[in-house]
């Protein structure tokens, strides 16, 4: 195979997104052959627009059955994530999933499940902002030991606006049958991904959900999760979509330096005795270790990173190159997407790993009470909204 | 009276520093009349440096029996502030309080009780950090309405760096018994001051405090709590004393802009039109309502403000300028640090006003575990430590 022939299955707000991505001109090594979508109209948009240029499906069964489609990009709602991934590697299609990987853990497992069958097989996740410098950096500087021991972690993003004019955009969209949650599942899987891609998993959540405040919705608006991760470091993530101008402010404390990473910048500050040894061996009253602050040569470049996991998944099938986002990630900020819901439905503590059966029994009897909107699906110009 | 003679009661860390600041020759129409401590050679070693230039009291009671003294400034142990107070007014003092106001809110209820039997007399408290004009704009803002309805509160507060050796400096620090509180107790009482003369007083709150966390000591280095306010907007305080170097920001987020105060400086964003209004209105996608930087001519001065506030104490005896800090507004803060313990303590949310009754049974049941430290008492060099 020289060039990936891809198919996109959802073409709303971020599918379009993938077809403009892929159409470009930037992406090396690909093409796109095939569109998919359950609602006729919007395949008809894309006939007036390009004419006979690409295949178009109305069922993902056809399309998968086309041998000529080499990889699918599933931009569905959340549900379908990891049922049309699981449909595709079965098909021996490679298969890049937008976030998150699902809605619940248990059928992210089924899809984990299924790619251990097929090793032959790239099974990618649209994490995008995990290609971005200042986290990568992030992550080097917390992995290589240059922060010391973590010990306290804070995300305050609160910079997702949605109006109640988006809201209202979906049939699907902020209900429990048709989304099967809110921020945290459609704005924040990005953010609940790198905080345990830099920081690791916690250990347990409780968590604060508030559930259709200040918009006309079923699912969750804001939330404040506290957790504790396994060494005794303590965490804080602060995140609505009603708050504007927003906040994007990710905090790293180790035992030795302190990361910042605010209005796009890395901010490094570092001690140099570590914090547990200088007060092991002070005397004094009021000091503290010197503190140097360092500036480290990175920046965010502007790149919301699509084309790159993107290029990413297409290196990953032609040439091997590891892929930076391997959809069987996903379950990580999931479970901790789960775990807040679940903590905020019960009023107490969840320890990670959750309990899967039960989160699935929880979101079921959510499931069961929701209400169909009665609104015109609309697409809307996704700029600037990664 | 033309000058108010003052006796400072506790020549310890903070009395020593009072007692600067008095003779430092900045504060008008008061001079340093008489010191008290019950520890001789913190006695002593006065009368080495200043011979017989101040009366020398080793007990409260003769103090407040000297006609000639017109105030004292408490700077005691916490337990004794609200004791020392009511003595002080009783005997016809007028009274500044050094922070926290007490250890528990009873205690507090009772001082500001009998400060209603002596409304001649000056009770001010050294909440110095309200004379710090970033937190009184913040102030004005909120209370103008500038941030249109208060929707979000945040307080990370961790640059309170505390060695073990500092805790080894009384033998009273950091016990339940001797000082009755770690961080909130001691160090954080300007900040959960400032926090609730800005915001208001939240509703409920749920916490999650650690006691003796990276310290030797019985009462809690490291707190998260979370509140919501009567109105719905919530908010988040994180502290401790054992992160280097800390962070102090405190974010004040409303419907139609937002406060960011950190690094000594305001920060104040604003949207056009409200965020209500316009999401009622808006009928696109991604928008958001136009955002303006606005700067705002106010600075932190690097004034501590103790002197500001003793002067302000001394103009509210000489010529009744208005107290920027009675001491009856100690409850407030303290209610606040009290409900965090009670939440951590009973793993529950706490309503406000506490149950004082319940709070003072549980203190009880740590004093009566309290051990005392067996170490020797030392005079710390206070610069900079406010």
């Amino acid at each position: 195979m020289e060039t990936v022939k891809i198919g996109i299955v959802g073409v709303g707000n971020i599918g379009s997104f993938h077809m403009r991505n892929v159409l470009g001109g930037e992406l090396k090594n690909a093409e796109l052959l095939a569109l998919c979508d359950i609602n006729p109209e919007k395949l008809d948009r894309i006939q007036e627009q390009y004419g006979n240029r690409f295949k178009l499906y109305g069922d993902v069964d056809d399309l998968l059955a086309d041998p000529e489609v080499d990889a699918i990009i599933i931009a569905t709602p959340h549900y379908d994530h990891p049922v049309i991934a699981i449909k595709g590697l079965k098909a021996g299609k490679h298969v890049l999933v937008e976030k998150p990987a699902g809605v619940y853990t248990k059928k992210v497992r089924e899809m984990i499940e299924e790619a251990k069958k097929h090793p032959e097989l790239s099974l990618s996740l649209v994490y995008n902002q995990r290609m971005n410098p200042t986290y990568q950096k992030a992550k080097e500087l917390v992995e290589s030991g240059q922060i010391g021991e973590l010990r306290r972690t804070n995300w305050i993003i609160t910079n997702w606006y949605r109006s109640q004019s988006y809201y209202n955009s979906g049939g699907w969209r902020a209900t429990w049958k048709g989304e099967g949650g809110g921020v945290l599942l459609n704005q924040d899987p990005h953010q609940l991904d790198l905080w345990q891609w830099i920081c690791g998993m916690p250990e347990r959540i409780f968590s604060f959900a508030y559930y259709g405040k200040r918009r006309d919705v079923e699912v969750e608006t804001e939330v404040t999760a506290y957790c504790e991760y396994a060494n005794g470091a303590t965490g804080v993530f602060v995140t609505t979509t009603t708050e504007t101008p927003g906040t994007n402010r990710f905090e790293i404390v180790g035992s030795q330096g302190k990361i910042v990473i605010e209005d796009e910048q890395l901010k490094f500050r570092r001690t140099v005795t570590d914090e547990k040894e200088w007060n092991e061996t002070y005397t004094g009253g009021f000091g503290e270790p010197e503190v140097w602050e360092i500036k480290i040569p990175v920046a965010f470049d502007g790149s919301t990173g699509h084309l790159r996991v993107t290029q990413n998944f297409v290196n990953n099938i032609l040439f091997g190159e590891e892929l930076v986002a391997p959809a069987t990630d996903g379950i990580y900020g999931l479970s901790i997407s789960n775990a807040i819901h679940l903590s905020s439905w019960l009023g107490q503590w969840v320890e990670l790993p959750i309990d899967e059966d039960l989160f699935l029994e929880e979101l079921n009897k959510k499931i069961a009470d929701s209400k169909d909107k009665d609104v015109k699906e609309k697409v809307l110009n996704t700029e600037n909204t990664y």
